[in-house]
């Protein structure tokens, strides 16, 4: 049985989406960001980094989207998450979740987290002003050079299907004309159609 | 063979510095960043999103260096690079590699590369100013709560060591005090003695 360590509407819905597909036991745990809930030692003890998701296994904890992701679909191989036996497709799969969480993730966070790279509040601003027009070049990226279709990857469904559609449900909030991303758009309904996915986002 | 896409002074080095572990063969290919080669449809053909590491392979092409070095460690699993055998383990890893490439690689970028994030010169100057400040905090996280010992994750050399030297090497250039992080820096300085590192360095 894992713990699981989430908050609503973040990007640790890639995680428990995951979870759910791969059959995994787990109990979760809400953490409200409007009261800094992950900023609390109680929580700091569990992952220093003061974000989620985190999963608490047996062994320890594992942090970081990428990581959870590939663990789950190596754990649960049943699951068809990921080319286990094939480095080359997997090494695909790597990539495009680390663009995910060190480019596009990043990008979003320019619109509400400014703080984090500068103090004062005309350069905050400036960078929530401009982040529409930053994850509109990264879809734009993902829909011409990135994305296989029908899956990311192809035929195949994998741990990078589960990544883009927690991403691309931040596009409208963020202000993105959706309609230049035909293929991504197109995936994400597909997504929302799945019954592990109407079960994540109700619960959430 | 491989063909090798890099950049001196870049994360490229991570990759570089795993494929002369690995032993693997590859001619390597320098873009010169000064003059926007990364930019160049050339480029852009191997690799869309215009950045290195690039590693072109019979396959395909594989960037992103969480990717690259995972790659490399189950291509040539006698160089030791990682514990495939051990998913939680593995998993550490990879979420330490995240972290690099999703927060601390980021919270670099605002030093020279803030026009990413924001247009206005103001903007771009006031996360110049804060960068080391935001590159201090990702150290310090990483000195108390990531760092094991005497490599990354304890007793086993694996490819977190070599991308932790990799950002470790911009600290002075990003005008960080790194008396503050003596286990880093006792690490750094140990991985600038091994010869393949030094072969890497000269080279570049």
């Amino acid at each position: 049985m894992y713990q699981f360590y989430y908050a609503p509407g973040s990007c640790s819905l890639a995680a428990q989406i995951a979870l759910e597909i791969s059959g995994a036991q787990y109990q979760s745990v809400k953490l409200d960001f409007r009261s800094n809930a992950q900023r609390e030692s109680s929580y700091l003890a569990i992952n220093p980094k003061g974000r989620v998701p985190a999963l608490v296994c047996e062994q320890g904890v594992i942090t970081e989207n990428p990581a959870i992701l590939l663990f789950l679909a190596q754990q649960y191989p049943d699951a068809g998450l990921a080319p286990l036996n094939d480095p080359f497709k997997l090494a695909q799969i790597n990539a495009f979740n680390a663009y995910l969480s060190s480019t596009v993730h990043p990008a979003h966070a320019h619109g509400v987290r400014g703080y984090r790279w500068a103090d004062d509040e005309a350069a905050i601003a400036e960078m929530k002003r401009k982040m529409p027009e930053v994850m509109a070049e990264c879809f734009k990226t993902i829909e011409s050079d990135m994305f296989e279709g029908p899956w990311v990857m192809g035929e195949d469904f994998s741990i990078s299907d589960i990544y883009l559609f927690t991403i691309a449900q931040w596009l409208e909030a963020d202000r993105v004309d959706i309609t230049q991303f035909p293929k991504v758009m197109a995936h994400r309904s597909r997504m929302r159609e799945l019954d592990v996915v109407k079960k994540v986002l109700a619960a959430q």
